[in-house]
């Protein structure tokens, strides 16, 4: 089931919760529900649907984004007012599921409708401590305990999406010796050491936040160079522009589909952090403290670089450092943490990337050596009667890519050999670029593989482009479905498993849809879906916590700048600390 | 050509060049040949070789690699004295080519070979110089010249190695306008513009210089940890060990296959430089100042990290930050800059990798607008009769890996879709690992793409292993030649392309040597040869100068370890410096 959760689990980052706002002059049309606006949520929908029985539960409340024109007008329109605010409320009431649009300045229900297909919203935490604890009430699951000569109290039950397990057979009961990670329970030798760090920027952070704005001044994204700044929302991480030609990546607002844990990635140490809210199962919002933040990075990594020694005699040499924009939040969906990063290189490159860590899950087996293992135990022995089983990850992005407006089309670039005709050529053969334009969604499927085409997402009525640069995931070769989608875009269609997936049957996914309609998207407003798929063979390395494993991919400017937007940026004066080694 | 000269230029950067020792109690036997021991060389052979033409000239002059057996010999035996120090030579005398290895404890020449078979060792600089002034005194050149109105003295010739290009035709020479990419020449208004920052590291660096030892403190490397340390000599990038279970990774040493010219890299403020030193043409070392550096990456990684809260009502949060070790060259190959990184993670993860900056080759043409363009201009149209071409990038490392002993096997762990035949089972199906060694370098030439399997390196007789994890490179799906492939040791075969590379037949290369041979491979002393692709259409946004574009590939121990070797790291002190932004 896990990668069903990790599937959809992307989505909630950067939409379950609503970021709590740093003082902003004006709301943006996309800037997250405030709890006051969570409160008021509440109390109207109560009020609509009395249920004296106390059976009334939130299952999911978030901004109901206005349609697409609504916000871009908005946006032509500095200063303009924002267009009504809007909620999208899931509920479970008298045991069906309601799906409600609630009108925050009318204080009114827009609309409301059972949802009559299959499958459920997720579990709130409430639901799903209420499931945890059953067991431990039913006398054949008490019985099966003492069999094993186990306390009641040393069991824990958890909650995943129901699946079938089956299968209750009795293995020895793994010891809990190494499996500690907390650093305070950690014995000597210690190590390794790490040396300490000091890290100040003189001048301030490199960015700007203005209520859900970040402008990252280090980057192409500001508007003296590029028209575009950077706009992050609960719903979006978006490059904007009040001028031409820009970039507009839109996350999609999704539905609650796993209760991940943000929390605070207390790491860079010059991070700003974001609070964000969610609904609780009562609909009163629930704060999380730093479950998104965002800092500069100093990786040493070199921008761009050239040293020029064939032109008369002097030397010329140029090097710009990379100072890139990351934001970050960190989900935990069960045993795994997810570290999702956006970084905004200032070349106007976007990495999106995946981090893959804490601990494997795993079951009990007899075998305590590799050797003596004669059948497929479907995974890694890690420890005496401990298999870390094999399993997959997949996290689909939603890019709602508008490449310099909203007319885009979706290219392949196939690098094709040629052979030459010429007798006297001693070059048999040269590749070049044959683009293809995707006429269908059937069209734009693409398996990422072995010569794979450049994947070009261009606005067709003008000049200017955007690379997805694929960089590649770091298991990706073993990915085996499509992992590259592309749709008209359509506001009922935001995630990629479907709004009740819970048990569902798969009916209203991405693939359904694009299946079966296998619309036009030759210069349409379109959206691209991008799969992330690792298959994780488990080793006693990431025994009892996992190091990181990462992966990802990259937005690249292509043909976008009419030249290198980055030629006249300033080197950042980059000066030792105290007692810091440095030289030439 | 270039791709030619790429998938030869790897090797010299670690290899050309012989860095500078720090000081050292004791010399290792893979320790750089020293400023004095090139003189030794150039006065052995000099006087051996007397040439009262004067037409004796060096090409190329590096340590003699002692046979493996010696140092692992030495290795286990510490304070044992060092074998005797050889030199490698490679001379033209008299219109031939000579393979001389000098004894310079003996102070004698060993052994001398006339090369006879086809290509030649590279120009040295002189020879490329004396070349590039050769046109201008040509008469049918002259002409050419001011057929097209130009100056003799606003021409530049540059060599590069012998190709057919052909073709004498006019076109309009592109206007200068924006292609100065230095700092001193740019117009307002600049930017964007990176804040400046402070870095310190009160406790000093984490790593410790002996010689060309590298002790990261910082990661998994060191002895009281996990039994291996990092060793640096221009010959190879190594993790040698004094006990049991070690990872080596070693770097053949490598003939001048080109002149690139390693700069500084002053980029990152915690970065220790190493001098490195080659043979002129006279045999006289030259001194390339800071020609290498490595610094630790504070990139605000997480290294890991889990948040659990299904365990009673605590709430359990651990999180370790990531200080990597970074060694840094940089080659500049003609037109295009090549970042060599090897990155250690604490982890024992080492990630290879590579950036392209630099500038883009570029021919004239007549056209000034794409739209213009109807026939195969072989590349992109950047500026005015500017054009961008299409070319490739090669880069083949070379890694004899040396898994916990020498005895190592390749093995490719399939994943494999399994159906499952009991009926009641809702699962109709799943994926395993099939293990696959192998037993021939037939069997292990591998194209990476899609479904690729899990690249293990392992010594079959013991229980550690080593996963060349493919981390993939930016464009790598473009790529059509086998990208992996595993040969038996051979001192002999260290340079992919050839000893004598230039209008050499390929008579002397990997394919040669492996596709002829085929040889065994199971459970013997393997190198890996693992090739990076780039396939590089170039982009407006790249032009004059292009933002570097990144790709590599990873080695990450795969039950190498009994369990996490990071686990019990301490967290860096991480403290804000001055006006430094931060929170939680």
């Amino acid at each position: 089931m896990e990668s069903m959760l990790t599937l959809l689990m992307f989505f909630l980052l950067l939409s379950h919760y609503a970021f709590s706002p740093v003082s902003s002059d004006q709301q943006h049309p996309l800037d997250p529900l405030t709890p006051s606006e969570f409160s008021l949520v509440r109390t109207i929908v109560k009020k609509s649907y009395p249920s004296p029985n106390r059976n009334l539960t939130f299952q999911y409340i978030s901004l109901d984004e206005p349609d697409k024109p609504t916000i871009i007008s908005w946006l032509s329109n500095p200063g303009s007012t924002s267009p009504p605010r809007r909620a999208l409320v899931t509920i479970r009431l008298e045991k069906e599921s309601q799906y409600i649009i609630v009108d925050l300045t009318a204080n009114s229900i827009i609309s409301d409708n059972v949802y009559l297909g299959h499958g459920y919203p997720l579990l709130t935490l409430d639901e799903q401590d209420a499931a945890s604890a059953l067991p431990e009430t039913y006398e054949p699951f008490i019985k099966s305990i003492e069999k094993r000569q186990l306390n009641l109290s040393d069991v824990i039950c958890t909650t995943y999406t129901a699946g079938r397990r089956g299968g209750k057979y009795i293995v020895p009961v793994p010891k809990a010796e190494g499996t500690d990670y907390r650093a305070s329970t950690q014995q000597p030798p210690f190590g390794p050491h790490p040396n300490g760090a000091t890290f100040g920027q003189p001048d301030g952070p490199g960015f700007k936040i203005d209520g859900h704005n970040i402008r990252h001044i280090g980057g192409c994204y500001t508007e003296d160079l590029c028209p575009s700044y950077l706009r992050l929302t609960w719903t979006q991480l978006r490059i904007g522009t009040t001028k031409p030609s820009s970039i507009v990546v839109n996350l999609a607002s999704a539905n609650l589909q796993y209760h991940s844990s943000p929390s605070p990635i207390a790491l860079s140490i010059n991070a700003v952090f974001w609070d964000a809210y969610y609904a609780g199962e009562d609909g009163v919002p629930v704060n999380i403290s730093n479950a998104l933040c965002s800092f500069e990075r100093y990786a040493g990594n070199i921008m761009w670089r050239h040293t020029e020694s064939e032109i008369s005699d002097e030397v010329i040499r140029e090097v710009r450092a990379e100072v890139s924009l990351v934001v970050r939040m960190v989900a935990v969906v069960g045993n795994h943490d997810y570290i999702i990063d956006w970084e905004f290189k200032p070349d106007g490159t976007i990495k999106l990337g995946v981090g893959l860590t804490g601990v494997l899950e795993v079951k009990g087996v007899t075998y305590t050596h590799t050797d003596d293992i004669r059948e497929d135990v479907y995974g890694t022995l890690l420890a005496n009667n401990t298999i870390g089983i094999y399993h997959d990850h997949f996290l689909t992005y939603y890019l709602d890519l508008d490449v310099d407006g909203e007319a885009n089309s979706f290219v392949k670039n196939n690098l094709e050999t040629i052979r030459t005709t010429i007798q006297s050529s001693p070059r048999k053969s040269y590749w070049t670029v044959v683009s293809e334009t995707a006429k269908t969604e059937g069209e734009a499927r693409i398996q990422l593989g072995l010569n794979q085409p450049e994947l070009i997402v261009v606005n067709p009525n003008k000049k200017t482009k955007l690379k997805l640069g694929i960089m590649s995931d770091t298991i990706r070769g073993a990915f085996t479905n499509n992992n590259v989608w592309v749709t008209p875009y359509n506001k009922s269609e935001k995630w990629a498993g479907g709004a009740f997936v819970d048990q569902s049957r798969g009916e209203d996914t991405l693939a359904v849809w694009s299946l079966i309609r296998n619309r036009e998207i030759e210069n349409k407003d379109i959206v691209l879906w991008y799969t992330i798929g690792f298959h994780h063979v488990p080793s006693q390395d990431e025994f009892p916590v996992m190091p990181t494993l990462s992966g990802g991919f990259e937005l690249r400017p292509n043909n976008f700048f009419e030249s290198n937007p980055v030629l006249k940026t300033r080197a950042p004066t980059l000066v030792p600390g105290p007692n810091c080694t440095t030289q030439g």
